[in-house]
């Protein structure tokens, strides 16, 4: 299957599978049903055999899916299955978190440079990773084939740094920064705002005691 | 309005107008429409006014909403015209950066004490919020009124974190672990599960090269 005839809603939920489904591999487990999908992750039985038969016919009645059969053809449907380098701009307490965060590694994300607007931060190394001035920006996501960018500056700075990250040929952008980013159609935005999602928290509880 | 009113999509939508309005506040406007609204964020103009709509009474053909009031009823309808006492279990790095993070203090969410499981840091102190030992979490979380528990420990660790949390009288829970959390169904989970986010990007800028 092309990535493109998967929907965004259901590679959101391609993404909640294969976490799952990588849990009860390390656990190992051999074969998972719809069903037990579906209810780890509170989801509709037959909307998760409706998913996983988009990606081939993997499943057999009776046996569930194999699990490892089952979390290759995620990937593949995902586009994981190959490696994607990025470059952060920010480095501070957010980017040496996601730099030791193990998950972006595991799943193929590699980072291979940081750029700090800070010149007393040039030629540092976290992680094993240089961090370099912005000036070298365009030319070392060039050089380095980066795709994709991740924004971890504050949020008056990142428009401009995503549209450094655009100018130099990034596809897609990352960003953390609490802001709206305008850019070109053509380079992809995916926000983390993380007070949104304590703002989604705390309506889910206030709305349960009204 | 009660929030209970509000679905879910519609409050994911209210916190990104927020975050708008904001911003144009800050640039000391006075009104927006439905369509600058909309254009900014890749919305549909309908569906904003739909959106706006059940916050009362507040938009004026020709003129749009007044920013402050619609900020304001969007705040009222969320539940985040409040202040939200929160505990933060696992204090790396980022725990650091979500202390430093404004955006939470701005919108009402307090981080009132910090647990980790390693004794060597209680008694530490981070950005004026005290770091106490698991063994004190929950008379703690009862002493200090916390609602609100973040899970920024490894993988491996917070499920049994989670449950301490939720033993501890937490009524939501905001996981940057990247697992699959089972609580008990009066405890609101919120995931924030950074590669979904990255994995979501690269499956965009796939399908479009495709």
């Amino acid at each position: 299957m092309s990535t493109e005839q998967t929907p965004r809603p259901t590679a959101a939920r391609l993404s909640l599978y294969l976490r799952c489904l990588e849990t009860w591999a390390q656990a190992a487990l051999q074969t998972a049903s719809s069903r037990q999908l579906a209810s780890t992750l509170g989801l509709d039985a037959a909307q998760v055999r409706k998913d996983l038969a988009q990606l081939g016919n993997l499943g057999r009645r009776g046996i569930g899916y194999a699990i490892p059969a089952l979390i290759e053809a995620i990937r593949k449907a995902l586009g994981i299955d190959r490696e994607w380098r990025a470059v952060l701009v920010g480095v501070g307490n957010l980017a040496r978190a996601l730099l030791r965060y193990r998950g972006f590694t595991d799943r193929g994300f590699r980072i291979v440079a940081l750029f700090d607007a800070d010149p007393e931060k040039s030629g540092d190394i976290v992680d094993g990773v240089s961090i370099y001035p912005m000036s070298e920006l365009s030319a070392r996501v060039r050089r380095l084939d980066a795709e994709l960018g991740i924004v971890a500056v504050p949020a008056e700075a990142a428009q401009s740094v995503a549209q450094s990250l655009a100018d130099a040929g990034v596809r897609g952008v990352l960003n953390f920064a609490p802001t709206v980013l305008q850019l070109p159609p053509t380079v992809r935005i995916v926000n983390v705002d993380l007070t949104i999602q304590l703002e989604q928290l705390a309506f889910q509880v206030a709305s349960e005691r009204s």
